[in-house]
């Protein structure tokens, strides 16, 4: 059966692959004391900067439960999008870890401004409240939109002004750079991100995920985070060589690029399409949209998809960087049969 | 300066203070193997059924957090008003030491209902998500409003169908049964309440509030998880004695009664009056109103209240057990006079 | 039935009965916003200096949690006696709560030393290892012994020049003060204390203890430690009222003596009896001693103790503010009777 | 620099590796729902019997904790080594998120005993103290030795008369396994294990550990857990497929068993040689040993390995599945030189 319920379906790139099978070669001090994983924290260097601080984890929620740790305490407040993967999709593992509380605001397109967070920036100093200490957006969002570099500045802007942070789940940073044209540091560092974490499960990678520190003094201590945050792989040579790969030359913006484009085939080939109704912006990988409950049905036992919003009958299509065109032409006419039935 | 600020700017009843000295007299065992301990059992016991088990602890965040705990474990969640007092004011209390995501739910006045808290009863069996396992509802409200049994009843049935439960936080339950007429029972044990905070301090003790588990094999083990959360008093017997002589006559109806009066008439007072527009049903022993800024802020230099919500100018005037006619009457002619001036 | 159970079956100081009833007039600031509190907290100065921050609490698993809470992250280490009461009698509260790692050194007294710890501080710096930062003791100890000032002090210079700091239980530092003959200030900032956990139940107040951080700078967001760990009381003045009561004059130093002078008594009765083996120094209101078990056994036929080390035969018998020379009398005839039998 | 630091430095056996590409075909449903996991999960049941329930995470801590928050809540002590993995390696994770209490017991040689834990199995039903709930052995122990199938009986007979469980911390099971000539199920199922971690990434995997569940009703709820727990893979079936070619076959033993001779063949070389005097018996891949200082500091020059026990001067070495015996020899030869010097 075909898949487009996310781009996690996928395998790993065949250079990734590769990566690996070299890395494995005799022994190499585990924890990350290796050649590796120091090569690997110098290709983070070129593409954010020299003043950074890298750890690698194994997966997503690793890097967003431990980096929002490292920034807010249990008294502390996350403010998140209603749709935030932190908030819906980590199975209460923010406030179960790290015991903060999420301020989550409903969003219509997955994107955090400075008017929808202004009314959660209040209580400082009430000692009956939690104190809102980190902003945190997903770039590209969870619904596959992606924050302009300014959008990101000003919110930079506003949680900085107010002894805040600016927290990003990065985990499709490459969709949205590849998305904007931008380097990944346009995006990140130069426009306020205190800490992000960078994915790369959903881009090729076997497993493997970065903490990555903008601001290296924030990372003080993180080293015991991270091992008690069960997420220090003792073999950490094999996740550094795969962000090697990923990063040293334009892979990482390839892979993210080709997903990017089967997405916008998918719901260019649908456009104008009666009984599909697009409802977020195709700006990354993921299409959303309506269709009747019954057609629906009778594509959910050929194609595996996610059922994103049950009330309002919508499904969730995504994209990968092994998507074909093929796949998706086939893909974009059995739907266009079913709806047109 | 005069209080109209909260129920707990008021003192200690003079019963209770003589229930306090009466219960100094020797020794006594501590954490709860006393006489005075057994016997305020027995009253809960008149009240609320023989099929209890009650547990004290000193404030009402102590109660609400260890009565969530006993119900829900760290990947289970409480759906909850959005401006629950477990949500709002407990400086994220649940989520820090229960590791319980909230569920915060939009409200007008204050209450659940099936139909509001319907979106959040999904996800179930997703490992992605935290799993709903309590609703919990505060009797009165913090807004003031008060939760026919009818009310209670159908949340309860709708928990239980989902093999959730339905926790109560009844800071002010006796201000709701004072104002329905019910017994507490009725509000409580008879519609399908599992497990309530009551109250005490607010309605004219010097501290001490219950949990009170109206299904006893709820309890199993809490009292480990009384005494590690920090809610296990020695001298139990200080505690106990003021919920005897608050519960076995009707103190605890006659000191909720008399607040509610005084909300009463303060709002008759000020009915009509331009200038001032109350928002929420006032039930019990709260006023929510609307007044211009410069009304609040002159108003605010000879009184205490609470802001609630700056963005609407909307404050807060609570009465106590022992606010007099005399002040209400004074009161509401200065805010005549300043709102006319 | 008479008890020599422990110094918190004994109830309240008429004094602090006193005082309570004499804070109780009309409506006051809740929340510690109130004359009392600012009252007592100028008494706390008067003892420990000006430059301090004091926090007052209902109980003193809640003191001790919370004040580690301020001094320890997650992945920081507690180093405590194997004895002490946040090992053994707070049902695991610093672990469930402070996720912190105790580190338990064995004693023979009850008594840590710079030889004793030295063998838990090492790991500094290594991310397997969580990492040492507190060293706690009780004062006096939970086997009734008392810290010298020097020994503080050199406890004090070990942690500080390891950047860890002093934690002190002061759950019976009355106790320990009296039988130096020191001031308290004298036990604790002068000699390198951090953080004190003051104890008041146990010297005759009805309920409270008190977080006093002894330099101020530590205590940055304990507000909101104290509220989300539930110990801020809304009727505070009622914890502040007694303490200012122990306080202001000698009462503390009084209530601490007479139940030291008591057990002092009961061990002088006792010296030289075949069949009661006094096990520790009796320093101050607390006599461990090994009996033969059918002794100890018909001894609690009648009066209350704790079985200490049921191993070891070893019983505990304390006393408290209010035990009369007769009690101790008339049960130093009944041990001879019994064990002379 | 050759290394005999750990078995995680070796690298990935190339049947995993192998297993690793083929496994990188298409698309593959997400969080374990894919023909891998179910096939790797069979081959477990062909170990331990069908009626389990297996878990793969990504690491050792992360079985470990999370196969104990299974089985303890915050209220509830486990007891363990003093120098186990998760008493010493896990930088306090199983206090900062379980919140369980760790009673360390002493040892000579990493084994607990029924004599040994007996101390620890007391206060039961005292709501002071943490309750002892679960024992944990790892096997083979930190320090190489290992339990026979009969010594586990009666640790888990012991447990569970207490109605406690027996946790099996099993990184180096397979070594143990090896060494003994059993079966794993002989040492975990037949003989009264509860709950096991089992160990991949020493044995020849890049990542991957199992939680496995030997009574499957404790599993109840688990998939939650492992989510929350920064632990479920999106990818999975790179767990999986290494664990079916791991543990289809003996490739299991046949790593351990070399990794296990490799030990064997350095402790027969320095047999009885002067200077090098080993500590602990050699059952599986590690050998304890005392050598004069100067001589380790030569020997760390050219070698990497642990210091386990500065004051002691105890070091210890650790072969791998690819641990040659030429490496073996030329390391024997050069401590002989060096200690013969």
């Amino acid at each position: 059966m075909k898949s487009f319920a996310s781009d996690n379906t996928a395998g790993v790139h065949p250079d990734i692959m590769a990566a690996l099978n070299t890395a494995n070669q005799g022994h190499c001090s585990a924890y990350g004391d290796d050649p590796h994983t120091r090569a690997a924290i110098e290709v983070f260097e070129e593409h954010f900067g020299e003043e950074i601080a890298v750890f690698f984890v194994f997966l997503g929620t690793g890097a967003n439960v431990l980096g929002l740790r490292a920034l807010a305490r249990p008294h502390e407040a996350v403010i998140c999008a209603e749709c935030a993967h932190i908030n819906v999709d980590e199975c209460g593992a923010p406030e179960a870890f790290n015991g903060s509380k999420l301020l989550a605001v409903p969003t219509t397109n997955g994107k955090l401004s400075c008017a929808s967070i202004a009314p959660r920036l209040h209580g400082f100093g009430n000692e009956h409240h939690a104190q809102p200490k980190v902003v945190t957006i997903t770039q590209a969002t969870e619904l596959g939109t992606v924050y302009g570099p300014a959008e990101i500045r000003s919110l930079a802007s506003l949680a900085h002004g107010k002894k805040m942070y600016l927290h990003m789940d990065g985990a499709r940073l490459a969709n949205a750079a590849a998305h904007l044209g931008c380097r990944l540091g346009e995006l990140t560092r130069d426009v306020g991100v205190d800490v992000l974490s960078f994915g790369g499960t959903k881009n090729g990678l076997m497993f493997g995920e970065a903490v990555v520190f903008l601001r290296p003094e924030l990372a003080a201590g993180f080293q015991y985070l991270r091992k008690q945050g069960m997420q220090l792989a003792s073999k950490m040579r094999f996740i550094a060589s795969q962000f090697e790969a990923l990063l040293k030359g334009d892979l990482w913006r390839r892979n993210a690029a080709h997903a990017n484009a089967m997405a916008a085939l998918l719901a260019e080939y649908l456009q104008g399409l009666d009984g599909v109704r697009i409802t977020q912006k195709v700006e990354t990988n993921v299409i959303f949209a309506q269709l009747a409950p019954h057609h629906i049905g009778i594509l959910e036992k050929e194609y595996y998809f996610y059922r994103w919003d049950e009330a309002r009958n919508e499904i969730r299509w995504m994209t990968a960087w092994d998507t074909s065109e093929q796949q998706v032409k086939a893909f974009a006419n059995r739907v266009r049969e079913v709806v047109s039935a």
